[in-house]
């Protein structure tokens, strides 16, 4: 399967070339992938930052360990998840959903009424868990874009998200940074990684098997 | 991008063919998307239990609120992150990494040390809302690949994780079922959403630019 070429070949890049920038209709499609990605009840609890503004990205990466990829690589995304759930957006949701088929279903709104009843009365803690998971899911969907354009990136969760949240004003939106995404080209000089073996837990202590 | 064609392709399959079987080589590739799917530090903190046994599989429909793809499905991944990080489990990584490379490295060494000091101290509920959200990345490349295989899925987390854990033995090897993926062949008649289009909300909502 060729994703597993993708998956073999992505690593997590440690040096990226300043001098490279990746087209804009690669970094398009690598949203894409992110916006098309499956969400738990198709809340889509989560936006994404797309940062190529030279100073905000430098600002960045101070309050990120001063990791070089976040002002080297030329688009740095930031996924941001939904604080908490709302009724407002879990009815942006299910209006939209309307909207785009057509017609309102009853099993549908009983279904909208569940989450209406329960998600927004629940621990905010409880519910940015559940909506930083999601992230992660569109996360995981871009960087194996990223992988099918050839476009090196790498996932990074050491950072300070309450300065990010500063930093991009997030926070008055109702949003928490959980995840940065540098993309750019790798530059094999200087990356001590790039050269080294992918780590992976063999199968039999990743799979336990009910048969 | 034939990766956005299979994003699209995918749906939340809402009825599977009970008579119809995954082929296991196909199963097979899908887990090693996840096993090679990156996480934190490449601690890989989640299991994932193929759950083949028809009486198991009822069991967990049964605290799933009775969905049937779950026993439909000719397989079903249960992704089960780890309770909390431990020093075993850090070093544990560590050495294998060591080991599959064949040498220590110093900066690898400190890195280590850096985090023996500090996942194993904090709160468990932190460190497990850090795992959870690696297995939810691994969750989006295991979905991805399926398509990818043309093998229907449908990631819920519609179901009583504390029941899961029981009927899985999960607690007593520090595992929390954290989200579901039956693998299977869509049957059209009897899925109300197969032929329904896919609501995301658009770029202009998902995406903001800070240029």
């Amino acid at each position: 399967m060729q994703l597993l070429d993708k998956l073999q070949w992505r690593y997590a890049t440690k040096k990226m070339d300043p001098t490279r920038a990746v087209p804009a209709e690669k970094v398009e499609r690598i949203i894409e992938a992110a916006r098309l990605a499956p969400t738990s009840s198709g809340l889509q609890p989560y936006e994404i930052l797309l940062v190529t503004n030279p100073d905000v990205k430098r600002r960045i990466a101070e309050v990120a360990w001063n990791q070089q990829q976040v002002v080297d690589g030329s688009h740095l995304l930031v996924f941001a998840a939904w604080d908490n759930y709302t009724a407002e957006r879990i009815n942006h949701m299910f209006d939209l959903t309307n909207e785009v088929r057509g017609f309102r279903n009853q099993g549908w709104e009983d279904y909208r009424q569940m989450l209406l009843s329960t998600y927004p009365q629940r621990d905010e803690a409880v519910n940015f868990s559940h909506t930083a998971r999601q992230a992660f899911l569109g996360l995981g969907a871009a960087l194996i874009a990223a992988a099918f354009e050839e476009v090196d990136s790498v996932p990074m969760e050491g950072f300070d998200p309450a300065a990010v949240d500063a930093i991009l004003g997030l926070r008055e939106r109702g949003l928490k940074s959980v995840a940065l995404l540098p993309l750019g080209y790798r530059q094999e000089e200087g990356d001590w990684l790039v050269k080294l073996p992918k780590v992976r837990r063999p199968r039999a202590e990743f799979v336990t098997e009910v048969a």
